[in-house]
């Protein structure tokens, strides 16, 4: 990962400010000849776009996803098949306010990038937090469209399991749920919990953090390298490039610092094949940052949104102590919407090991 | 990072296996001028070194340092300074005891990269775990001597805060008391407590996780960059791929999943000269990928060591049920030498964005 | 240089096919506070567009490009300048003409691309060339009007110095006249007898190769890294990722194969303030693949078109025998809009070089 | 290619000084499971070997390789193969004669690199030329050797085939013939006349340019890609980053741009299984970056050396005019011995264009 693209072979280059025309992404190196229509895009984007419970911002953009490259349809195929040239996605930014932004402009939000974008450049676009806004999301969102056709093979889901407080109960876990309740939580009850709390919260014009799963099944062990290109590190480094993402952790995690060699490691029995069947998994799917066959379980945290409606002690762009309240439209947790992202996120990572291991190990 | 190099304009290439002839690394792009010694990276060498207490290895190894190429020296010079070429490290393996291997070579150990090995490469260096070995990390830390050198005007500094069940008080902390005893502990209290722990733990022929805290002092604001080459994507990529990491957080971290907006985000006040002095460091000293000129303070969570005592179910290499006791000389609490490990990864990723941030924004 | 993407740190992503919507490009790691207009760009466009002499192909499309990221304007600013995030150009395909493709489709033109795309990828849009079409070398151009940006204190300048048999006359250039004639000839009488003699060329539907050379003046010595970031290499893989470009040399090139080492090595002086003065230039700027402060010069073959009106063997998709004649809108020497396009890809090249200098040697 | 690594996936880290204790390389991303011994590699080292004519420097070392990494041998093998971890081969540096270098160190030597370095970095390992010594391409070659085991179907070979004015007749061609003279010439006659030339050449302290040949057979159609990953873009970069090289060109070369459409593109004709035959190979086996199936063909010019017994006038480091003559052991035709280098990049190359093929569009 570096600068505004990530992967080494599945490569995804995002572009885009919240309030300018359009965000966007060039995926390049996919594999030619999968099937990719806007619709398969729209799908996905559509779980992540805004507006959709009381719980996400109320910008309010349908969030079309239009391809500009890389796929081509003739009367001799049976669908858009992309071509192994780069694809383009474009999304348009409709529902940019024309409103007052003197505010934002002279005085950095705590908690957001305000200072550290003008300390960096020195120049930054404050329009709805420009390049450093969530939007960009939805760019990543569309790659791990594409990414998912790549891995086909491989299922990828995601869950909100903490809120604030407040924790799933993991006996009641059902993915089915998850596309039930509009806060992605895998557990029934909890959901109402969350939205209870969440309501609360949201008529206070405060925010809460959360913590999201990731796991992806039908890994094919082999997948990962060593020691720079971890698929655990790789992993990492994605989800925490996620805006408000403060910490990753894989299987057992920072969990697996409280227990003992016979606790955390799992113990392997043959299957009737011969192939290892493994007895728990601490691992999380990945050994030596490389993956196991078993399930690839991935958390992140999600910090509280910085725009809340409580006075907050700042300083102006010209160096004077300052207080300021962030109105405007805003999730009370982001973590929500963060759960189709790291999905994304997840979905790439793995299409791109995959074709990395191809190349050097003749792996598939 | 990708393969065995990481780092965009500081790179670091680390190679070799554990009971091969040596190991090493090559580091591309460091700036020239700077002086650097073989004593200068034996120093921070030394403090990784396996066989200085009961708590680590019995391998007996000096671990000398050769420079092989990159730095030069003359009657006009003080002393040997880079000269901007590729800087070589060399370690030679000297204590590879000739043993039996057949039970590593025949069986996979749980919790170790042995089986994920085999099913990438069809091929594994058994002995001593080849290159999934923890031996690799002393590359890593003669890496950062030399990346140290290049962030001159920044300290970096780890200390081992959680040792399983068993946390330091944070009150009593006292970065002095890191180098007094040999587990890193910033608290002598929690030091005897660790030890009193370890040394059961060990009798036991048992192991245990621990939790590491980097922080690196006189960081500039602006170093980072959006959107995939943020600060924090790359330390947690960069401790993620430390042997034996299961989890990465940046300042609150997991925590700040359960705060609210106002608890989180760090009022801002203006110091004499008008620059944000801020009130609290929930952030870890970045915002939205980039510093702020606060700390930067990471933490990462180290499973138990897999190399334990008691027998596991296991599947040898033919696909048959088999049993693994796994003797040898082993730490049984990786995360004490994980220190300095992580105080490398935590440099050398800080002289490649310092160095990143000189390019694109004539920061320095 | 790999896949879709061009530069170590100012970073080209090109996108887009002949007759799909849109190409473009994504320009990432520019530093920010660097004015930048569309009309910018479109001036260094306008000297590439097709249709401007009879000399280039009919089809006729207005090239204009929108800047869709990465510039920010406000009331406190004198115009847009670039912010150091992501610039997207975009340029809308608005002449794809819509004909009968079953003769391209069906067969490979010998000289394209056709082939070699069928057999890397099994599938290829074939409308126009799809991505191989010299459409794309636009968006280098637009990603080198940025860089001009960058290396302001540089000036890039291009010529036709050879058309078939016909060469200019050295002692007559003049780097005016490159604007005065459509065929960026620096010789006036040559220009009038490259004009004849492609008049012939063309209304024989036939074309004819050509040689483009690229001299950059004002660079700085010092840019330019070994052993495989060297200027000179990647000099020569920009021009020879250009469409029907053969061969690249450097200041002698291959006339330096002829010469002894007295011919060959220039002499220095110390000129008044003692730095070096060259008593000539047969490096072309490059010593070591790093620039020693005179003009970089470069040159390179450019391949006749392919695409020609009398018939040719080839081979179906099927593995049938056949001809084929092809018609449509070409250019009888695609050297001549190869000119722009090869300054484009110099100052690319510079101004990623000038950011690599500045991070390793904090030279500027 | 950047810094002192090449490759994108078969990747390539050089490292070492002329005068150092050692030089050698990285090489990451070899697939596991290939016979390698240091045997095969020496016999490719043993071809570039200096003080083997009285052509070539008479600096005597045996350049005796070791393999320190990557490759593993237990009595379940018939011999050492590759575990895919990273292969670091080393060539200690043996004949560092003692002499006295104040010359070299105060005034810049016209041709080399002295100036550069210095202009680029402010010090410069002067002993022998330091980095920017030809001895650098020893690793390059050590390289080639493992390339040459990932691409075992194909044969890349080399031949001198132009010295100063004297070229050979292509109706000579015998392959064989290049290993019986010192020259790598494939024509008998010539090579007795090019001896001739540079004995006057080696006896006047002269020296003079050449043109190197580099052939691959049985490269598979679909090697490289568009648009900034063509293989013959990497070929060139990779060419052009010899010591001395000037100029590169694939196929018909400069010589294209002075024909005509219908003489250059090679015609298509079935072959008995319908897959397309060439009739010519203008195209130097590479179509829009990719290759046809064909031989791949480079040409590149090598200057000549520029270390000379003629004074020439130059600049000390502080700025004075002076002369230098540079003594010592040099190659009268540096050309010589970048055949065998020549031949290891372009091994390397496409050893790294295969495992990219199999990555994205699993061809093998």
């Amino acid at each position: 990962m570096s600068f505004n693209t990530f992967g080494t072979l599945f490569r995804v280059t995002t572009f885009g400010e919240s309030h300018g025309p359009a965000i966007g992404c060039v995926v390049d190196g996919c594999p030619p000849g999968l099937p990719l229509s806007e619709e398969d895009i729209q799908t996905d984007l559509d779980r992540r776009r805004p507006g959709q419970s009381r719980f996400t911002t109320q910008r309010r953009e349908p969030d079309r996803v239009k391809i500009l490259s890389g796929v081509f349809n003739d009367d001799t195929l049976a669908g858009a098949v992309t071509t192994g040239t780069p694809i383009t996605l474009l999304i348009e930014n409709t529902d940019q306010r024309s409103k007052d932004y003197s505010d934002i402009r002279d005085k950095f939000r705590p908690g957001h990038a305000d200072y550290t974008y003008h300390a960096k450049y020195g120049i930054r676009d404050y329009r709805g937090g420009g390049r450093s806004s969530a939007r960009e999301t939805a760019a990543r969102v569309a790659a791990g469209a594409v990414a998912r056709k790549v891995i086909h093979g491989m299922r990828v889901r995601g869950a909100l399991i903490q809120m604030g407080p407040l924790t799933i109960d993991r006996s009641r876990w059902d993915w089915e749920e998850t596309a039930r309740n509009p806060l992605f939580s895998p557990d029934p009850v909890a959901a109402e919990h969350f939205a209870d709390y969440l309501e609360t919260i949201r008529q206070e014009g405060s925010s809460v953090g959360a913590v999201v799963e990731i796991v992806a099944e039908g890994v094919p062990a082999g997948l990962g390298a060593p020691l720079y290109g971890k698929l655990s590190a790789d992993i990492a480094a994605a989800m925490m490039s996620i805006p408000a993402v403060k910490g990753v952790e894989i299987g057992g995690g920072f969990g697996a610092a409280r227990l003992r060699g016979e606790e955390n490691a799992d113990e392997m029995f043959p299957d009737d094949s011969g192939r290892p069947r493994f007895g728990s998994n601490h691992a999380g799917g990945i050994l030596g940052g490389i993956s196991t066959g078993q399930p690839v379980v991935c958390r992140f945290a999600v910090k509280p949104t910085s725009s809340i409606l409580t006075p907050r002690a700042t300083v102006t762009t010209s160096g004077e102590a300052a207080e300021i309240v962030t109105r405007g439209r805003h999730d009370p947790c982001v973590g929500i919407r963060a759960v189709p992202v790291g999905e994304a996120m997840m979905a790439c990572v793995l299409a791109d090991h995959l074709l990395r291991a191809r190349a050097q190990a003749a792996l598939d």
